[in-house]
């Protein structure tokens, strides 16, 4: 993983120019084109076309249900965007239209990898026309012309541009783990709009887990019936769900994660597993010993039916069979087992699971699919034609793509730890090992997903650890290798993020209702209060959470301040930028300074604020902790400021008990779960501050 | 209408025990019991009932469906408001529940007017226990105790209590105008579940407008094919509503309104007009000529098969027929109806539609229902079965009761007035001249509805001009007639408001993402200086905003300032009663003094810090003269705050000059259909800044 620099990121400053290489290189507030991902080729023009009530969609060429929904759902977004009422909804004549789209031919039944998304876009003052080979370049454009529409002073409009666009890989993915929480379809729907938004193409659901099976199965019904609480999805609604992604230009791969992550099968289905059961479905997290059987040919008839009967209900081309985090514990407490390898040859058990690997692999192929697993099923003699999806990182993408064998890559795109998304941004599926390939080796590495494992979502928050960080990643998977400015990033993401929430996502509403949930029967005040800690802090990174407090189950609820705080807090970064300004003006700016010192004062007078409410709300007092670590941090931060303007400068023996100070704040924030994001900024006004530093010196 | 006296209105100081006698006296933050509409007899002891994972409910007695649906709705959204992950959904031994619901018998097969609503609820710290007489009882008490739960220092919890309570009025409902504005199901659900919330019970559904006719008619289906622009509910989506509500306890009456409003009817059955046709559905608003003819016997025909049809729809026992504002101007235009008059000796219009009406009932009356009407349809030898709803006043309804008719109060409970909370809250159905009628006669008085006409709300804001203002209608058609000080209500409204947008409605939530519109791509600074002016605007009151402007017509978008302000801006109330506060203290609290001062200064800065977004964006460029307004106003009511804080008075000259600059600010808001609900507060400032007046005296 490579990490970010920290080099200054001044937000607003457009830097999108310097990936467009035909737009001048003046920055600009707001940017020029406000697009997430931005396009291949974009070359701007002045002036607006009109989007007014006579706007008129009109379809030439190539025609099919699915780009009459598109055209629906575009007029409903463009509503939702505009509040204008179009007159007609009626398909016009397309002389007549104000975007005119053509489409060559059609795609393929079902949607298959690396067909042709690529699109073209010209709007001019008068009209637009969008051209596209099939329909999933229209469905692309279409999400394009969406983003470029915005309020001008004389109305709403889209800018004059002419883009060519086209994806650079092929596999752009999200991830979702139905197993650990389960997630209503009309969660995964709006998700999938959100994907559409942002042109990724893969859903992959994860379906199978320790803690639930979620497919109605209809040949062995006590998987779904007893692994699953009740909380599993029927047939009928993964067929609507699936259309839905058809719709939107989405393939949905199934996955089953086998032979570990797997207790919920057992529930049902005992003579599976590799211990003597009965088991329950697991409620705590981690890695678990229950384990299929590997060694009984009953398993493997028993997964020939299941894959079958699955095979059929998803039509996607792969089927991901998971692979991942055996522990071997059952396998080595069985003796059956232990002989099996005795006569077979078999050494270990990696050895073991690459038989149980191959065996499955055999099935998933006889019914027709192209099997995807986690990193550990590359073992040597596996086909070729297998993915390898990674977990472990693009340097282990890249030694598979050296023997031959298609990748994408996850390891970077993990949005369950938290991660800022300009460190999502930074990583790139052919980074790291994976620069190194040869072109023909750099074509096996098929693209990325953005992985949301939900050990710690639930419907309530699940978009707001989705997005708009995963906007980032889509960014990263279509678009040229050379867009990779943070600034620029950071610059279009409050757009992206706002338009996300029009097409139906939560990820920014959530928050208050889960700090009036926490706060009860509050003043305004109060609220208020609650309001500015939870969006300066941030929840603790990677699994740390893991490690902190009671241990956590499938059945714990998730209404604390570590669960309603954005994974990155905006307050955070726009108050960082101001630093960094500020010292860029090596300290002079007094009007910064005063802007710099108002915030400091009231996150440093807030944790008193807090203070009846805590009293009140066992949930607020929980986070306490941090509360009062914020104040304090922010305490010391105001004095080094005020030392900075009055020109008195720190000791170094001050700076350093001061930065003890800030660190043994954080820790204390840890034991709640939460982080403080501004201590790297703060830390930075107490460096200045001490003498010899640069701003003092200044002065 | 009796207008609400001026006094000053404690926010958060709750004078709920007034209404609840057997509650001690002593003012509380929070409120003791936050319900909304308070209950008829509560006794609070002390301690809570814990609500945590292990919460049960149980049903005893009379069991049917709806009672099923409504224990999961209850868990549902009792996890909703903790997150609470309840170990299991399946009825439980009634010995182990923590709520115990306990029914004698059934209600109606279809809810009536008047059924038992009463119920009792006893919660102490080791169970609780909801008693009624059916089901509808049961659903009040569900509500009640949902509206208990809160948060506390140890945990969720509900307060020990036991309540006895049944309602004032047995019509307590809300009418929503799908006719101007077409509203989905899903806004019509959301409404619904808020109207359960606060346990109103009857949803009247104003179903055809000149703007539209909204009902798919099998037996004339040209009246919703050419009425409708596409836009109506199937009969199979109207079933699916009426048991949503019925579920929740509330009664669906539909209302086609005739002879008037009716021009969506005449496009596709121009043979029902008085006038030569052919029509067009009607853009505008405001009373038009086109009008059913009522000499015709076809009409008569057609209406019996109309409503034959509609009668079998909806089941309830009341239809309403509307009759409302018909100007007769087709009428006197055709000789055919002319010379009907002369022959039959009906001497004016009055007399014609009274004729139409008479007929109108009968066919009602023929397929089993009730007729219910405006007051148009209360004239001499009207059978006493009828109903009347009284857009014209108390008086009015008075006048009927004495005459022995039932009826229903809907003045000043319209909400698309955008009247305050307190205002509607002191209508009293039994106010004004019915305070006089006897006994017998004060039971004629059914209750009252809330009303929504839909001129300027469309499925974007429409939750924000219901709510949470009906809540507080609700509460006067449910509890004692003595539960009336507005500084309780509106202690409790800010609960109930956020409990709302639990249930689905999007009262608060839309504003942002108007405000984000308006704004297009804005820094955080410009979108908080947007958020600013908004949040302390209102739109102009009554039906001002009709003359103000270019004409608005059903396709006019309803995107600007004056349609995302609140009804009743928060900030401005709160504002004020700090200023009360201030003068209580005989301007002494120097604290408050320059909070005041704070956010005085904020909003005097306001518009300059606008000026850039009001570049770019036509919307918030359209509304500059309300902000500016606002930031002018602000400023003069800061230098009078400065001068009492000085102790230098204004003279009497100068004051009478800043009142008369605050009134012309007031007019230039007006011109963009915004008011400045800040400035009474505005004024009393300068007042209290003039020599000789109290606070300058006292220093």
């Amino acid at each position: 993983m490579r990490s970010l620099s920290p080099g200054k990121i001044a937000v607003f400053l457009t830097v999108l120019s310097l990936a467009l290489g035909t737009i001048s290189m003046r920055a600009q507030f707001p940017p020029a084109l406000n697009l997430m991902p931005v396009p291949a080729k974009a070359q701007t023009g002045s002036g607006f076309l009109r989007v007014d009530e006579t706007f008129r969609l009109s379809f030439a060429g190539y025609q099919e249900p699915r780009l009459e929904h598109a055209g629906q759902r575009f007029l409903e977004q463009l509503h939702r965007q505009t509040a204008l009422v179009f007159a007609s909804r009626e398909t016009v004549d397309p002389a007549k239209a104000t975007l005119l789209v053509t489409t060559e031919h059609e795609s393929k039944t079902v949607q298959e990898l690396g067909e042709d998304e690529s699109y073209t876009l010209d709007i001019t003052s008068s009209g637009a026309k969008l051209h596209a080979a099939n329909p999933l370049g229209v469905l692309r454009g279409l999400q394009t012309f969406l983003q470029l529409v915005t309020i001008t002073p004389e109305g709403f409009g889209a800018p004059v541009v002419s883009i060519q666009d086209q994806p650079r890989f092929s596999w752009r993915g999200l991830m979702i783990d139905s197993g650990r929480h389960f997630m209503p379809i009309a969660v995964l729907e709006h998700n999938l709009d959100g994907m559409e938004a942002v042109k990724l193409n893969v859903f992959h659901w994860h379906l199978s887990e320790n803690q639930g099976f979620r497919v109605e199965s209809q040949k062995y019904p006590k998987l779904h019936e007893l692994g699953s609480d009740g909380l599993y999805y029927t047939q009928t609604e993964i067929r609507g769900l699936i259309a839905y992604a058809r719709d939107r230009g989405i393939r949905v791969v199934p996955e089953f994660d086998m032979p570990g992550h797997s207790t919920a099968w057992f529930v049902g289905h005992p003579e599976l597993a590799s211990g003597a059961g009965p088991y329950q479905i697991e409620r705590k997290w981690g890695v678990f010993d229950p384990a299929m059987d590997p060694t009984n040919e009953k398993t493997y008839k028993f997964l020939n039916e299941f894959i079958s009967e699955m095979a059929k209900l998803f039509p996607d081309a792969f089927f991901h069979i998971g692979g991942d985090e055996v522990n071997g514990k059952e396998w080595d407490a069985n003796p059956t087992i232990q002989e099996f390898k005795r006569a077979h040859g078999i050494k270990d058990n990696n050895g073991l699971q690459a038989y149980f690997s191959q065996r499955v692999q055999e099935l998933v192929v006889k019914h027709g699919k192209t099997p995807i697993g986690w990193d550990e099923i590359l073992v040597p003699g596996v086909p070729k034609s297998i993915v390898i999806q990674s977990w472990r990182g693009a340097d282990s993408l890249a030694a598979a793509a050296k023997q031959g064998y298609r990748g994408i890559l996850s390891n970077g795109y993990y949005v369950d730890l938290g991660w800022s998304a300009a460190r999502h941004y930074a990583v790139d599926p052919l980074g790291g090992a994976a620069a190194n390939l040869t072109p023909e080796e750099q074509k096996l590495v098929l693209g990325g997903e953005a992985c949301m494992w939900s050990e710690y979502v639930d419907p309530e928050n699940i978009d707001s650890r989705i997005w708009p960080r995963t906007a980032a990643i889509a960014e990263r998977l279509w678009s040229s290798a050379d867009v990779r400015d943070p600034a620029s990033m950071y610059a279009r993401l409050p757009g992206i993020s706002q338009r996300l929430e029009w097409v139906g996502l939560n990820h920014r509403t959530y928050q208050r209702r889960m700090i009036e949930r926490m706060a009860g029967a509050a003043s305004p005040e109060e609220l208020a209060a609650l309001q500015l800690v939870v969006e300066a802090l941030e929840p603790v990174k990677d699994y740390t959470r893991e490690g902190i407090g009671a241990e956590p189950t499938s059945q714990t609820p998730l209404n604390r301040v570590a669960d309603a705080v954005f994974p990155e807090s905006e307050e955070a970064r726009l108050f960082s930028g101001k630093v960094d300004e500020y010292f860029a003006s090596s300290c002079k700016d007094a009007a910064l300074a005063s802007e710099l010192r108002a915030q400091l004062v009231k996150w440093a007078g807030n944790d008193a604020r807090l203070r009846p409410l805590a009293e009140r709300s066992f949930l607020v007092q929980e986070a306490s902790p941090a509360s009062s670590a914020l104040s304090q941090a922010a305490e010391v931060a105001l004095a080094a400021l005020d030392r900075i303007t009055l020109g008195v400068p720190l000791t170094p023996d001050l700076r350093k008990q001061q930065l003890d100070a800030q660190n043994a704040l954080e820790l204390q924030a840890h034991k709640v779960q939460l982080t403080i994001p501004l201590l790297p900024a703060f830390q930075k006004v107490i460096d200045a501050a001490t003498a010899g530093a640069a701003c003092t010196i200044s002065k």
